[in-house]
């Protein structure tokens, strides 16, 4: 049973260390400013992107120029989705295609992606535009065309898919290119497989606030309930709905 | 500051050292009974008393014989309540009295205590057989012979004083002994005073529950808003409020 | 699915209402002693019980004279255990004899209960004087003849079994009457039958605390892990568990 | 003293409403996809901006015309501070001047804002291009021209100031526009003036998560223990500290 990571245990140690020599039975307030002042340890220093760049500390998951950071999930085999020119992706129809995951396995991460609707209006409700951004492959924010398509509320687009409504609907019109900012962080596991702290999830759709520090129910289930299972890391999935949704400049930060 | 107290620091260190030895990534529900068995280590063996008697392990703050454990608060001089010789105290008025604390500092605790209103009945409300159990001399449960005698709900006997109405009205007959077994958890400050837990109270009023793991708002206050302040450990404080309540058999465990 | 009860309804329009009525931006701290006093709703008021008897306003489960309040689980067939002469009952051992539990269903309790290992010395480590209080018939403290006797200690006497070891080993001699007394709490469930607020439970052994506040991981579970399911009220149940375990003095206020 | 605002008293009356119809002793876990989709109510449907431009329902706060929305905290008087002619405004240095504070009040919000350190250099540590984000002016994000310049971690720039150091530096040059995306929101106080629910604060700085919903100590504090004091909604303050700094596309969107 993974009970903490070793930076947890570094964490830890360090905490009692230092709690340890800065214990003493005084609670007096400090009255001079420099008492309050905190000198070490330095934050890292990360050059920023522009308009939705890649910070200089990023893991580049798609920069349009390859699948290399990705796989079939049933086999493993290569990644069957277009590679088109202008530097994006887009769901292949079609037997035996799938979904595509990363080879890599990811916990706490700030992720931005960007996502574009089908120009071609094909099918409502459900079955137009639909794809799905799935981290950890068990917890999803819906991607949908619902620009005068109406659905389920916790089913629309920008829902953590059957558990949230999102707080608005913030889409560009179709076929135009929208962004997901997420700031997530994994659900956290006790000794006896027991949630001892829920997964969140915050979520920016083209900038406006559409999930809120939400804390998950459980992983994304089409019937009945969400139930929690314990798990590691694991990687990042991109939802083949029959939709040819596409996806460009994706890229996360570990957190 | 203090941070954490020994005790703790070694807990962290030690979990953080048993979390690393079993930090793998296996999520596999044990599926043999001996799996989930812990043998060690083992919890320590206490032999209880009878009837509110003190365990082995407790420390007997007064049993009847003397004021040992007790000094004035004002100027640490000895204790000049009466000591009565059925083996029980009793809050002595006039000036220069005060009330009673006891010698050591206290945290968390298990508390057994017995106090008895006056059978002869003077005054009412607030002014009739008024004591109290200030734990870590901030945290007050009123003492108070509320038979047959109004008060405000929030100031009445079993009361957090004025920040919880008691579950029950539970008292005896007055003139009778009455017990107060309760469950006390002190607050937790963090590194800028604040806090980081509060302080919590269940107490057990002849047997009946009355304050079920109620959450501290600050100290007792009687004029305004209740107001944490940090504070290490501190002693018991049995208040002389002009009536003379009668106290014996205290007794407390650490825990 | 149930979200609350009628009295939680009551209780949140109340709030609400109240809150209402009293909102405006004034937060001045109040500067007189009356401001802050509450004169009603009061508490009920109950005549306690002595040495464990039961309070005015207890459920009377089992005081000696008979089974009224119990049935066998199985068939809700009569109960088959011992009606002793002392005001006592005593698990029988044999084929098709099993556990008993309560007609009522409880959800949040007081409970008391006195239990006695057999004289007779019989087995050891788990199959010594083995019962076990299961409230809503899945949250179990254990009972165990453990004097002398090693067993695992997450299920030795006092613990939640295999869930939380208990802080101390309060028993008295094998043969004598032992107590519990326990505060519980129940689970709340959301709509997805998720766990909104965990089970806890508070346990005094002979008047020793052995469980404070412990949060349920989940119902007792002798293989694997402990997993919440949604329920409602339940009984309560008395394990047989091939030892002549015996009872006597039961009650529960409904908190 | 204001407990709740009238929308959360419809809200706690709707659920308690809502609970009540929906209340029944069924556990039962729905086996139907549809029954566990919700139709209604429908979130707003919101136009985003591109590149941090205000969407659609947000209060532009300053747009690079006017000073409609600020005045002078100290008496009301108009703004002083310096508006240029592409479209930003700038901190005016002497006596006299002072901050600039929104004349709305505000409570949870989510903030976007966008300084600039002045290009000349002059000074060190807090003394190089120092302003502040000041929201409720009580809780402030730091702005500091932290390039090749010390100064204590918890007072660096994008720290909430003495409390939170960042999780990252993620400035971009000196003399180029910066970005603050804030997601606040406002403590959450009771009927003693305790804080029920502390103030929160996620804050991307040019697209880079550097603080994580942190939980707030209390408010802004240059010596001592930050201390938490009741308050309602309150203006937006942008700091005056004698350094100038430079603010252009300011909006918030109430949460």
């Amino acid at each position: 049973m993974k009970k903490i990571s070793l930076s947890l245990f570094v964490t830890l140690v360090s905490f009692a260390l230092w709690a340890q020599e800065n214990s003493n039975e005084d609670y007096t307030e400090p009255t001079k400013p420099e008492a309050t002042e905190i000198w070490s340890p330095k934050p890292p220093t990360v050059t920023p992107g522009q308009n939705g760049a890649p910070p200089s500390d990023a893991i580049v998951l798609f920069d349009g120029t390859n699948f290399n950071e990705w796989v079939s999930p049933r086999d493993s085999s290569e990644v069957k989705w277009t590679l088109n020119k202008d530097g994006s992706m887009t769901v292949k129809l079609g037997r035996g295609v799938g979904d595509i995951q990363t080879k890599r396995n990811f916990g706490d991460v700030q992720l931005h992606i960007e996502w574009k609707s089908p120009e071609k209006i094909v099918g409502d409700g459900q079955n137009r535009g639909n794809s799905g951004v799935i981290i950890q492959k068990l917890y999803e924010v819906q991607v949908l065309d619902n620009n005068d398509n109406e659905t389920y509320v916790n089913g629309q687009v920008g829902s953590v898919y059957k558990q949230s409504i999102p707080l608005a609907k913030a889409s560009v019109p179709t076929g135009e290119w929208n962004t997901y900012d997420i700031i997530y962080h994994a659900p956290v596991f006790g000794m006896y497989g027991d949630v001892v702290k829920k997964a969140t999830m915050t979520v920016l759709h083209n900038g406006v606030l559409i999930q809120d520090h939400f804390e998950l129910i459980g992983p994304m289930t089409f019937i009945g309930w969400p139930k929690y299972k314990p798990h590691g890391k694991a990687p990042l999935l991109l939802q083949n709905h029959n939709s040819e949704v596409s996806y460009r400049n994706i890229w996360v930060r570990e957190l």
